[in-house]
């Protein structure tokens, strides 16, 4: 494993490198972790690497590490840039026959996500795009559930994601994550709608198995002087004639990372709620409300392939991180192999995912100007 | 105090009893529970009411309480019938000097509304209309603390009323509640935007101050041959520039009766839910979250006007209703001295309320039907 | 209906007015409310009785009451003074034909608690005892659930009851509560053992259907120069071998009432907080947690009758304590008609209950003092 | 590092291999996985580990491993086997001069813990013992809390430890985990009170800051046949004064690993649930109830520092055993430094801990089966 970007003050180049190691199969061996030379020569010191790998660009990254032998090179790269820095070192990458994982949204615009697509298929390549919530295990559960026909069909779909953390303005004050998050030349056209707003549509889609063909949006700047977006809400429709909202918003002053789905069919319900990741609520017509709970033996296949401890162990954010990068990992194996194999194990967000994220971000932008209150999304 | 309808198998009569007589100052003494002369008497038996006061009609019992020395009438009534017959027993009531509370929504139509919004200025009489969230204590503390500046400027506001009780065809099995909610020559033209939309609605500009302005309403009817709405979903604006979002829907199957609110400000938010009443969450920025809770010394002075019980002896529902009955009787007992008094003893919902609701159903069904996204709502 | 004690400052007395009449059937009509005449006239304005039957005595009352014609006199009297004058007014309304409720615990001692059980055997008079939390529909449905061998034989049981009010020395400062509970000629040999351990015992009682046989108690002072306990523990046996915590502290610093009790048995356990009354916990092995919510349709009939609301409408204390009033109501009733009726209507703590509380309290002193683990409670 | 056990079918040998390579420091390279040579060899595969650093015993691992050039071998061992091979290959570590991270408890008796606290001080080496639950962020920020006086004097503590999965016979059927845990000759002669009463008693002082004075205890088997106690309550008193209750109980049917800590001083109090590890409750005198949040910048710097993710990115169980390894691999490099450095690095459960969790095991049995009330615990 290779990382692009995720020098000091990163927070998710750390995350990646913990998911991607958590099982004991992948291993970070090289990065291009700056732009700036010095800087990823003391983050490869940070990270414990080779200082000769340590790389001052990824060009040079995929270069050196192709000319190492097979056995010794990294067989994929993570890319934990922001956005405007996504597409060009996973096309590269992809070229050089390196697999990718890409740090959500997909990258810059649509259009970049598409050339993205083709590369992919181009290459042959497995590219991941880290949705981490579809990782849960008890996403995955609700999934299956949904599947197996126990709330029926689904009518009503809620998906919001609340933050708090750009409530004032905090790029004015030179903080980092929110400098790049909130400019448009390395964020993209969408702040909420792109950086957490993919999320929700993500999973509100991955866990119905639906798609949204129709939107209402309204997206507003709060923070005076913002120049995106800062808070999202809109109305849905899905292809199956059930309807439902989306919110995601950066300034719900005081709340952390609240995003929470829910569900409601013709026989029954599920709600989740990141804040409590280890429950799952299951309601029905008539019976009282159910609670499952990660890694008990009642749930299903998907659930507990997921899940590495017993019940009442609470596990969190970086084993649904982990679990996107296991199954990866057993694709590039399988790649690897020339081999197909159960196909279960592809569970991953990969590159439709992606594409779809950078459209949902566009026809979100389109729909918030416009004076039409449909706004079709295919 | 009188009632009209709360006949046999009304849940709603009962309540207003309770929440009329609780603090010992009103008191049932005559109905015309019934259409049907023989129900009322039964049904008057049943309320231990004078079986003389038991009336076929409401046009007789104005007349003959009318009759009555003033001490022994009654000085109030209370209108618990369907939509459609709240109109004409509330104007009537006016008319012949009788008090009125009516049970939301106001009536049958914003014409109505107005008529007898004119009714209640011409007699000078009182009038309340039950959104009976508005009389939880810890609604009351929110509005305060707001008011009083503590989560700053409103940005969001989150409104949703979940139900699931109309998830299935229930009005088919001739369920009495669901029967006339979904016909609308007697519920009007609202089904869940009506019963519960209103209530939302209410409550958000209630506890906010501010007055939404324009929405951009969907309304669906999930459930095969129904005649009225039985979901709702919006996107608001209110008249300081925040915006939000308003469910209400009664096809959330396995959903109790989950109104919700928060809103979120420049420095803080608020979040309450009708599940756990006597519970305030108030965040700030960069703070440990609070609970605020029901009968608590450090709560203002309308919260503590509101409550029976020490901190941490539940109260709920009935309590809530009461505390609307309180400020109404307050004010009808004002208008028998022809004194003035506190204003702050007027915080009930009243005739302004009534018709402001009646008006929001009208713009929510004009808005789903507009291509246009943004209905004004004045 | 009429009140011994309940003047200025009672906040009981108000609870158990309320109590009484929510349902419609009892009305207070006269009252003992002071010792003082000219407080107690006061606080009979207050509840708005006939100035006539607010009497300055107990004794006065009993008399007076009498003399009245049969449909004109109450019919039960409610005794909420401290615990010291519990004894000599409930025997001797007995004596004149009365019902008595008495708030808990029973009595001063359980000498006292002996005679009046003789006096309610030799009147055949109608006696309840208000542990309150015995009324909530969902204990009632905790209690059906494990009669009903839903979670297999009983094994342990939680009980505890941990309050705050008392960390400080509140008595020293002159509170009028703080100050006859902490008192040993009011309150009697128990402090926290007796106004709020009792409580816990008898739930644990009631909902198990088992007899607490052995108790090793620890009793603690910890707010200096207080008389009484104010925190108590205990281990516990059970007479069908099953063995448990109670836990009953006033020195909680901030905590509220918050009363729990888990029932765990071979098949399952039930859990029921009150600070969430209308929730109550149901877990099973290798199935998911269930709650079961108040007024669900799928409820067993003790709980059903015990609800006045449909589901999602929160109930609380008022109600619970209701229903106590209400099963005793019925039981005045069938008294006068000199009939029987449905055992079950009985269903409300009583003399029995009302003696093994001051047993409770005095094999808890007993077992405190002991160098011996266990002390027996027979 | 290398494992001592681990080796196929167990949970715990997978959880410390992830914990300690959590942050990119150690590594697992060797390990003695099992007694059977061919088992030990397939857990090594599995782990990925160099099949010659696969060895059929700990014995010769530590002779092999020492052979190996300075820069090569391990550092240090965990030994995760059943309590009754822990003293053996511990103390043979720490001769051949490797560290040890012993699973707890320590061992399987207070001689070998006292021998074992011998070798220890002889060799110099470190010694962690997992009492995992320490290392969780906010488990820091209570103990924080209490030392800076926020909730004054302590009173009282309550501790409790309740699991289900031992409610039926699953040792007649042959699990693994649970045939070991309730054999006396693996276990020790503790079976609950062992396996999971340590860590209550554990957490409960080094919250607290105080020590177990005295107890008296009730252990019992509700498991016919079972050899071990599967049960224990427990009233506390404290070297301060305060008392308090624990409870570790494998036979909560329904339950999962529901420890929690309250502890309640003077002027507030604090409450923590492993089931939602990520909020801390303090409440105080006459203020609202705070929650308190892992990641949150109003933290204190040993909370701050156990953390990995922003606030509302859930962390959980392989975190806080991550901060276990943590604090001890920066002792183990201290040691290595011959530096001194920050005390506060070597914040982690040490060999003392260890040999008071074995005296806290043998106290509790001695008090279970004595007639006295309380039992000294020094």
């Amino acid at each position: 494993m290779g990382l692009v970007g995720g020098g000091p003050g990163s927070f998710i180049g750390r995350i990646h490198r913990i998911a991607a190691e958590l099982d004991g199969e992948a291993k970070l061996v090289c990065g291009a972790f700056s732009s700036d030379a010095q800087r990823s020569r003391e983050a490869g010191a940070a990270y414990q690497v080779d200082p000769a790998r340590a790389y001052p660009s990824y060009a040079k990254m995929f270069e050196a590490e192709l000319a190492l032998p097979a056995d010794r090179r990294m067989d994929f790269v993570a890319v934990v840039t922001p956005n405007h820095v996504h597409y060009e070192p996973a096309r590269l990458a992809l070229e050089h026959g390196f697999h990718v994982v890409v740090d959500k949204p997909l990258c810059f615009s649509l259009n970049e996500a598409r050339d993205l697509q083709a590369a992919v298929e181009r290459t042959g390549g497995v590219l991941a795009v880290t949705y981490t919530y579809s990782g849960y295990p008890l996403i995955k559960e609700a999934r299956a559930l949904i599947q197996g026909g126990r709330i029926g069909g689904v009518r009503k779909i809620y998906v919001e994601y609340p933050q708090g953390w750009l409530a004032t303005d905090l790029e004015g004050g030179g903080q980092k994550q929110a400098s790049w998050r909130t400019d448009p030349t390395r964020s993209g056209a969408g702040g909420a709608i792109g950086d957490i707003g993919t999320h929700a549509a993500h999973l509100a889609e991955y866990v119905s198995g639906l798609r949204i063909t129709q939107i209402a949006a309204m997206l507003n700047t709060f923070v005076p002087g913002r120049q995106l977006d800062d808070d999202a809400s809109m109305l849905l429709r899905f292809d199956n004639g059930a309807s439902g909202v989306l919110v995601a918003t950066q300034v719900a002053a005081g709340e952390e990372n609240n995003l929470s789905l829910r569900i409601y069919g013709e026989l029954g319900s599920i709600e989740w709620r990141h804040a409590d990741p280890n429950s799952l609520v299951l309601r029905s017509l008539n019976a009282p409300l159910q609670i499952l709970r990660t890694g008990s033996p009642y749930l299903g296949e998907a659930a507990t392939r997921s899940t590495r401890t017993p019940p009442g162990h609470p596990e969190g954010y970086v084993e649904a991180f982990a679990n996107i990068y296991a199954a990866f990992y057993r694709s590039v194996r399988a790649h690897a192999d020339g081999a197909k194999f159960d196909p279960r194990s592809y569970d991953f967000p990969g590159i439709n995912d992606g594409v779809r994220g950078m459209a949902f971000i566009e026809a979100a932008i389109r729909s918030a100007w416009s004076q039409q209150k449909w706004t079709e999304f295919v």
